[in-house]
């Protein structure tokens, strides 16, 4: 697989939605956020996805420019209208927003209605994280997912991250999906031609399949049985309820509803550890427990045990230095989306 | 097996640690998280943990009378000191806290340590949520679980609970171990002689098991792999690191520690929907979302459909009305626990 640069990939994308219209600060954001899922190995949330987000936008689904609008509620939180903008802008304001109500009183909150598809959540928790918050970000997605016990979808596959400072360490970042896996890497496996594992998916009728095919055209299991169910109902509570966005099957989908605007709805928390506790040193804390983890033995088949976020950091220092390998068919894409608009790629 | 009344478990319980020195208001809450358990169908969290908190009152491992040191951490968080006393009394005064924190600013937060067991964790969300507050309670616990990939236990099952005021509807209520179950529930299977399946525990040696007494004596597993694993070492950051309570291997255990301190931490986040976004109804909306899920057909092989917390509310209603059934080993444990201080049970 060919290896492009970091750098490249961003300037590329970016160029490519300015080209289209998109303010030079937003479409920086959006590009940034694939390519923080490609760095890190995320590969159904990174350029691969440049050209639905695109369609969106050219087809006037999304309105990249519109303004965001904040209300107050209560001097630790906010929600905002994000306006039917790119939803990778209004979660990132958002969540830089949380911070700052976190650095102030804290902790903060910011929910975040009309908005759109966001990415991967890593990429709003890893900065706070990186400045010393502690961070949550969720979002509801369009429905695919069958609740514990149900035969039909009704929550998305409600991305859930945080991350966590951990004082010289890398800050810990859990960031997943609800589901048992993504809906995206069921169709990167479809696009592989490749078969996925029973519990993955159910289908349309409600029966187990290995056909990625079949899955895409049913639903995704939640993570964990009836717990992790539960989670996911929290965050399309949290994301969609509460921020006055569209919740369940009233959602849009990016994908298949080009008649209508996703009203997305996403939610951010962010603790501040020197505001909360100030006597303590939460950094050299956290150091302690990581030391703590990485001494421990690894179980039978495994060869060592890995924080969360740890194997997508060590994927992101590797493909920072070497380059970020693309699939013949994304970098067709890429050379084809930028062609229409007069840009090389790689450019 | 016998039926006894809420109000009976309730007066008896707090008699008990009455007469063993306990401050009245903090012998009620203790009872009252106790049969709140048992109510809900959470046996393993009910009455039948009356004699190991007793035991650790009464052989000066608790204080149960010690004051509460609370100090404020910006103008939305606190943590308070429990100063070793009893769990569900510093649990319940520092989640009210948070309670009025998010009334004030829209969201709260208070951390605790220097706590010990505190019980069922819907004990404190529960009532935030039918006062109209979204609540989480999470704690720590001792080490007896495996993070994912590891050979050796780091954290506890450490418990996590939401509620979600509802509207008309019952609050949502999740209320889990992040195990795939609780120890309580190994440790009743051991009790009764019954096996348990091969993917709640591994033995001492790190190898599967479906007896219990040897899954006691090793770790149990958390929930939903690698992502529930990660959920469990958000816990054991916020409730242990952040709070200044011991974390990890360096917890005491209510069973065996009879020589030092548990010194357990626990976190308590509350929002306000009424204050973060007063121009929505938000109980209206999550009506809304209650009743489209309430209608979603069940999968094969399941009646119907529950929302998180509804086998437990229906339980709590049956058991309010007609009585809650205790084992005879609880009842004749009871029964010789009051003796000793001259309480007859049912009394
Ligand atoms: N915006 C949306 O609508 C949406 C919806 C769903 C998912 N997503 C994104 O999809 C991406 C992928 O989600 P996923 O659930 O497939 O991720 P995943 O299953 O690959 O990883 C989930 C988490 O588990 C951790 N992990 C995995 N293996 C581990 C191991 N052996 N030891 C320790 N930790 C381990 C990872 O660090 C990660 O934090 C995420 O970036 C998520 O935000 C977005
Ligand atoms: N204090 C501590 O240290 C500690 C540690 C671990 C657990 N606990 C407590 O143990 C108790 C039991 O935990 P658990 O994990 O064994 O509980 P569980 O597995 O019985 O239930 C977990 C959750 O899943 C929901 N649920 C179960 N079946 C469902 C279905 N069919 N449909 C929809 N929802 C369903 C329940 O409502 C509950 O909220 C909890 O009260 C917990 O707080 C306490």
């Amino acid at each position: 697989m060919e290896l492009f640069k970091k750098e490249t990939l961003e300037s590329f994308c970016s160029a490519v939605y300015q080209a289209a219209g998109v303010l030079k600060e937003r479409a920086d954001v959006l590009a940034a956020s694939m390519v923080h899922g490609s760095l890190r190995g995320v590969e159904s949330h990174g350029v691969s996805r440049t050209g639905i987000y695109l369609k969106r936008i050219t087809s006037g689904m999304v309105r990249p420019n519109a303004a965001l609008k904040i209300e107050r509620g209560g001097r630790s939180g906010a929600v905002m209208d994000a306006g039917n903008t790119i939803g990778q802008f209004a979660a990132s304001e958002a969540s830089k927003l949380a911070a700052e109500l976190a650095e102030e009183n804290g902790i903060g909150c910011v929910g975040v209605r009309g908005s759109n598809h966001f990415g991967a959540a890593s990429f709003y928790t890893l900065p706070l994280a990186q400045k010393g918050c502690i961070a949550l970000a969720m979002s509801n997605a369009p429905t695919t997912m069958a609740l514990w016990g149900a035969g039909k979808p009704y929550t998305g596959t409600n991305p859930l991250s945080y991350a966590i400072p951990a004082g010289k360490y890398e800050p810990l970042v859990l960031d997943m999906a609800t589901s048992i896996v993504a809906r995206g890497k069921i169709r990167r496996a479809w696009k592989k031609g490749e078969k996925i594992p029973p519990d993955w998916a159910i289908d349309k009728d409600g029966n187990p399949t290995e056909d990625p095919e079949q899955a895409l055209e049913g639903y995704v299991l939640p993570f964990g049985g009836p717990k992790g169910s539960a989670i996911a109902l929290f965050i399309e509570a949290m994301a969609g309820v509460l921020t006055g966005a569209a919740f369940g099957p009233s959602l849009g989908s990016m994908y298949n509803d080009f008649d209508r605007e996703q009203n997305l709805g996403h939610f951010f928390i962010a603790a501040a550890p020197g505001v909360l506790a100030p006597g303590l040193d939460f950094g050299k804390r956290m150091e302690a427990m990581v030391a703590e983890i990485k001494a421990l033995p690894p179980s039978g088949g495994n060869e060592k045990v890995f924080l969360p976020g740890e194997i997508e950091a060590m994927t992101e220092k590797d493909r920072t230095e070497n380059g970020i390998p693309l699939e013949e068919d994304v970098v067709k894409e890429l050379q084809e989306l930028g062609a229409a608009y007069g840009l090389s790629f790689p450019g």
